[in-house]
């Protein structure tokens, strides 16, 4: 996405969860018969990433096929007839994140073009820090752009590339952008996966039992598909698949990758395994370091579901402190029900959330969650649990306050409603109306998430939200593009 | 349902998942300008009870509105002109269990009748045992039978009680019904609430912050609404509420209450009280049973999620053996997808839950599970977890071997499909595939549920899954009645 | 459709197009392979009488099949599994009306039931001048109605019948309801076509070319199905088909039959032959009629289309006037669309019908309808021939002044809204904005249809529309049911 | 649409109906509040030349807004939140034709783009006979097309021009193109309508009661919104519209027009007025003409409904035979049913078309149609007549014969399907079972539509689909590209 504006929008970011939203999921095979199903079960297992829409592009050896739906995966791509709608053994998959209100169809990935040397459909987790630049620059030579993604951008590149081969035409893009990215790329028949030269978004590569290639934005998609992990695609590295084989491509020089923290903290399924890392032993021990750095004379430690459970199991057995699942989440969602007239209570936390009254009553309790983004929901699930009869109610958050916003594909809240970008610690427990507060120390999530503490030269993950300081530059942001002016010939779609 | 054979039917439990089906959920507002917004939130917080379809009845002092729809509570009954779709003051509400297959309008409730005297709208949580058997004698005088449910009995016999005023009638007809139920009767503008005669079915009163009186199948649902837990419907009792106020009825002699255990051990939400009783802290304490009665040595106690966690946090909490998420569930369920060619594993069990390697790699792994019913689930996670690399895997049932079908309401698999009606306990172990398998015992339920052991004179709970005793006459299955000459005339709906 | 209220309802007549409403077209066929293929065809073939829902009930030898939904024949019945949906040599089928608004599932039509000795299916078009009486009756001795319409009383005579055999007990329900209707019903896999005692509403049975039998509102069906019309079901007439052949039944005296003459003038498809007399040649008759009693000295006959079509034809034949397309139908009408805010102009008649300038401008134009209910249309249509050009306009109906309301299954404005019952001719044309304004006599209009007058003693035809002469008696009419109370308990469905 | 291959489609063309598509209807507003209203309007009277999908896109002084859906306008663009959905005092909107099978969202129109300068937004009704070639050179200066959609390219020659104002640019874009084009233009607030230098396609200018102005394919579109029609755009003119008033831009040379002359015949409404001509009074023309160079010894005239009945209006007057409906065509059409087992008549055409047996039986027809393409259709009706009794079967084609295909935006049957293209009358007459045939002259058609005999140095129409003689050159035909190359990097769209 092209921001639509200078500062990070808020567009999307669900603040009635209060959780940030990842954009999107990528998956590919190469060399499988089953390429399109086995692309709809790994879309499947990183259906967390994003469950906006799903789109799947195929090569049979001379054409394209690319489907591109609104909504699950598993309501658009589970049928018997897939193998027919979507043929060939290559094929690159999308799942993208929840916007509220209005489905845009025109972003949905993979994004298709024809191009000087044959067709290019490419499928992006991430975002690009020079889009907008970079597009004003296209768009001065005479290139139309035709969505408000910023993915268009990396066809254009490929598309007015001097380069000889497709191949080279693609990576020579890549050389071009900056920011965080994932992509999975079927340039006619072939496979060309890279990842963004910092390593902030995560791509993993893995083989099929028959010999076929895989590629993931997580491990779990792997397993779901029953490929063995063969390793993490380095920062600045494109592999590139064909009927010849697999070649790896630099386009920016090495670097040890910076992932983001976020992918540890809530991003990731728990059963996938990151920089060699455990998410769930990550999530884990950030409860431990938690339960280290601020113990707390509590009668039971109780886990917001679902992401702070991990947190929460790890608190309990560093602290000794019972387990409870204090609150029952719903899995019958649907939409916001109408408010009675005669009641007070804010019933969007309860359609999710119900406390359990037997694990709180009389109890001092205490609430683990994996991160406090606006506050609005960790108020609300305090108060309800003050209504279910807990005699205290402390809160914890598995990872330091979030003071920054993200420019790499994430979707928060705006650095105004950041809670801990505007309030001290005291302020903000006042305001959950938590009898306390805290939050685990910036060095206690790397040695949660890397067993050592930050290093401050050469930061070992993407710890912006915490820190402030970027990976990489901002080109976009620091010149200030006036929003209102580009966006004046923006489409704003239905 | 009138089962529409002689035994109880599968046609709806789900081989898949493995799981016995509730069949529904009934809620009920009296005196509330809320009624229908209320009965929406009173369902949405039963709908663990039942997905496939869902109605509202309510009176505006003159008219009946209705509205039934197939599909979730949330989907259809949250729109802000539900006050204007269903006006009135008094509405009752029901939940309706997922079918497989086609999708029968016929049979979703609240029915509908004008009666001698004015309208009945009905929600039935149950089953009768004697309904064909009435229903033939009905049919044989004049009746005429629309849908296939047992619940248009009760709306028959109202019709051809001789009693003078309509709730009388509605008494009259609760008298020659057996079985399990509990009813939410709109009788023109009033309310009758009944529970079967043994009390099987839950049903409980709350009342609003503003005195208007609610019923519902379980207390999670007074909780949603904001209503306070007054008492639980007595075994035979009805209670009618008027503009004059509230009245009990009897119907059936003064009795305990014999509660299904399944309630307790798979159905009821956990954050309900149940005779008085957490469910949450039941589950528990099945688990602290289990593990009591059987100890093993493992490294970690690990869940079927979600109906195995309070269970296994039990038994983790007994043995001080580590609670580990080793099983991670998917909540983008959807179709099952296509079978990969080239995969022999099974995906069924993958598309909803797959292994954390992570916390079970190398390890001596305990499985806890609510029940076994058919095992077919149960070998899949077995399996599972030793692709994960599970060193050892032991499963428990936090229930006793389910040997027995049920006659009240409860969609199970077959009797020739559950696997302990059909094998000794190291049988199972063998067909699991698991390394040690051990269940509660029926004694070890009765603790966990009431704290004490099981009165073989007078059982305290409904336990014919596990004893073959049924707390009632079986009318319709005694008498064998054909099946096949039944459904001669019955209609096959689309 | 028992009424609403103790007058004629007007829920569903649609003020737009300012037509009055048929309430059904029923089609069955007894002893074809293709019974479901060939009552799809049918009701397509009838769909002009009804589009609001539609039902195909079919029976396999031991089982009912029934299918119900609302929308076309061709959405719902076209598809290849057709025959394995709905098995067996017997079907009945019905095609609704459209109503306004929500659409109301409970009263789509076949109507199922068991009853003693098997199950019957009902589909009826017409309507029941004693059906709440009867309905009253009933329910004080005990029956429960679930749905509004008028056709549950007959399940429910049929029900009661003490007579042996089941269609015996169906022939006795039949005695005993008046007004008008057209029934087919499957008997278990009999099938019993019946037509009310003074032959109102219209039914044929037809022999299709492998010798099975059918039965249909209207002879364009027998047409559609490639059967050979035999006879038209007498008056008081039941025929029974099963497997030892075709049985005729009196349940009334026999009497000539008076049909609507609403079918000639409006209703049935000019293809049909009803009576003897082809409906397109009756509606010719009626224009060359008019022209005959009403010359008018004008440029151009323009139809108002399409029911104005025919007798447009005949007008333009007898008085030599050149015929002409002046008014464009548009054939993708949609719902109303939002009027522009500067815009003062009419558009709900623009949206469906647009001038044809060319055929219009500085002409005298005679506008022909088929009739003219409460003139809103008409006068729309007036000024719109004035906005393009017309020198004069005049209007011409070719059926008699509408001025009592019908009771047999038409849906008609009320009687306060026909401008003919509450003006006088000149008024009328006045209030048309028309140069001049004439109908046709209801001499003329007989003669049209039958080639003779009206016989006062015996009138030929069901024509209390403009006599107020009624050929049945009204009973709820008469009695005087209060709408009010008979409302109170009345279900009003979404 | 660029085409698939090399020769003219045929994907959409609907064999079932044998009559050839139009591509599209296109329409603009500029300075009216009512504007996306007034267009919703406007293409509502536009869509019988398309019916698959629609869209609108609007221009509200700083942003553009675009809604596109499958489906009627009145589907999709008839609520009252249009104004907010939509807003600007400045609209285009476009309809276009219905494909068979897979619905293509992408191809959907209008198109839109960020360009240098601005957006462009664009609805194109025609068929640019060197798109192929123009992208060809494009892809291969690197630029990138994501649709199929020949109007892409124009998209691409306006971001490439080095004009320096962006109404330039699209001018010289349109300097560049070939073939058959109505475009109406958003070029940011402004509005550029423009028609091909031969002015094949049609397009009107009028004027709204309060000032605005309005673009539509055909007149009725005007009649339709309340715009007086100002003027046709001349061949090779655009006008452009913005706040400082109109001014007119020649990109062609002035010459006059060729107006397809299938508008005249088939395409048109018959309301609307082509070149100063009526097209109802064309079309009665048609039928005149053809009887005096055709005259026949029938009893009746009779129109193959909708499209063949001005023509036999025409034809019944010049003869002085009578001109009866003895086809009745349904208004429910929906899907092909499934086929009766025991049946041999021909479903397709009985769906839509019944004969009238009371206009038929026993007498000599003459069958009027506006053209034959495949004469399937032809074929089915003639033998509906026959089995209807008819003792004579004549057939008149109100246009010549149909010998060769069209490549400017007509989707019509491919040259060897193609009749006239294959046989000569003689035969034609006796494969299609007709007792006679004959079809109008080229010189008749002539004098029907324009008074006065095709002039054969400079035809007044383009008439190619009778005489090969087509208007422009054929670029991309000629070069006769290798459909299978062209292909072999395309997108097939799901």
């Amino acid at each position: 996405m092209i921001a639509d504006s200078a500062f990070p929008q808020t567009l999307t970011y669900d603040p009635e969860t209060d959780r940030p939203q990842e954009e999107c999921g990528v998956f590919a095979v190469y060399g499988s018969e089953d390429a399109a199903v086995l692309t709809a079960l790994g879309l499947h297992a990183l259906q967390h990433r994003g469950q906006e829409s799903c789109g799947i592009a195929t090569h049979d050896g001379s054409r394209f096929h690319n489907e591109r739906y609104l909504g699950l995966v598993g309501e658009n791509f589970a049928s018997p007839d897939l193998p027919q709608r979507l043929p060939g053994r290559v094929a690159i998959g999308h799942a993208r994140y929840s916007t509220q209100g209005a489905s845009v169809m025109r972003n949905v990935q993979p994004l298709y073009s024809d191009i000087r040397g044959g067709g290019i459909a490419l499928a992006h987790n991430g975002n690009l820090t020079n889009a907008r630049v970079l597009r004003e620059e296209m768009v001065a030579k005479g290139a139309i752009f035709q969505s408000t993604s910023d993915s268009e951008v990396v066809l254009h590149l490929a598309a007015q590339s001097t380069k000889n081969k497709l191949t080279n035409r693609v990576l020579h893009a890549l050389k071009q952008i900056e920011g965080a990215f994932a992509f999975v790329v079927l340039v006619n028949d072939r496979i060309i996966a890279a990842r963004d030269p910092y390593g902030i978004r995560p791509l993993v590569m893995g083989e099929l039992p028959d010999g076929g290639t895989v590629f993931a934005s997580e491990t779990c998609a792997l397993d779901m598909v029953g490929a063995r992990l063969v390793r993490e695609i380095d920062p600045g590295e494109a592999v590139l698949v064909n009927e010849n084989g697999m070649r790896s491509e630099r386009f920016a020089p090495e670097r040890p990758a910076r992932l983001c923290a976020f992918e540890y903290i809530y991003f990731a399924r728990p059963d996938s395994v990151m920089g060699g890392r455990s998410v769930y032993e990550a999530r884990k021990q950030m409860g431990r370091e938690l339960a280290m750095e601020n113990p707390v004379d509590v009668d039971v430690v109780i886990p917001v579901p679902d992401s702070g459970v991990p947190a929460a199991i790890g608190y309990a057995e560093a602290s000794g402190i019972p387990f409870e699942l204090g609150i029952i989440r719903s899995h019958f969602v649907g939409r916001t029900f109408i408010q009675p007239t005669q009641d007070r209570r804010d019933l969007s936390v309860r359609r999710k959330h119900s406390a359990n009254a037997a694990a709180v009553r009389g109890k001092r309790v205490l609430l683990i969650d994996d991160s406090i983004v606006r506050g609005t929901t960790s108020l609300k699930i305090v108060r309800m649990m003050r209504e279910a009869g807990a005699a205290e109610v402390h809160f914890r958050s598995a990872c330091p306050p979030i003071k920054f916003p993200d420019f790499y594909g994430i979707d928060m809240a705006g650095q105004a409603e950041l809670i801990a970008a505007n309030m001290e610690v005291e302020e903000m427990a006042q305001k959950l109306e938590a009898d306390s507060l805290a939050f685990l120390s910036v060095d206690g999530l790397y040695q949660a998430v890397i067993g050592e503490p930050r290093n401050n030269r050469l930061p070992q993950l993407a710890d912006h939200y915490f820190t402030g300081h970027y990976p990489t530059r901002l080109v976009d942001h620091d010149r200030d593009l006036s929003a209102k002016e580009f966006q004046l010939s923006l489409l704003v779609d239905a």
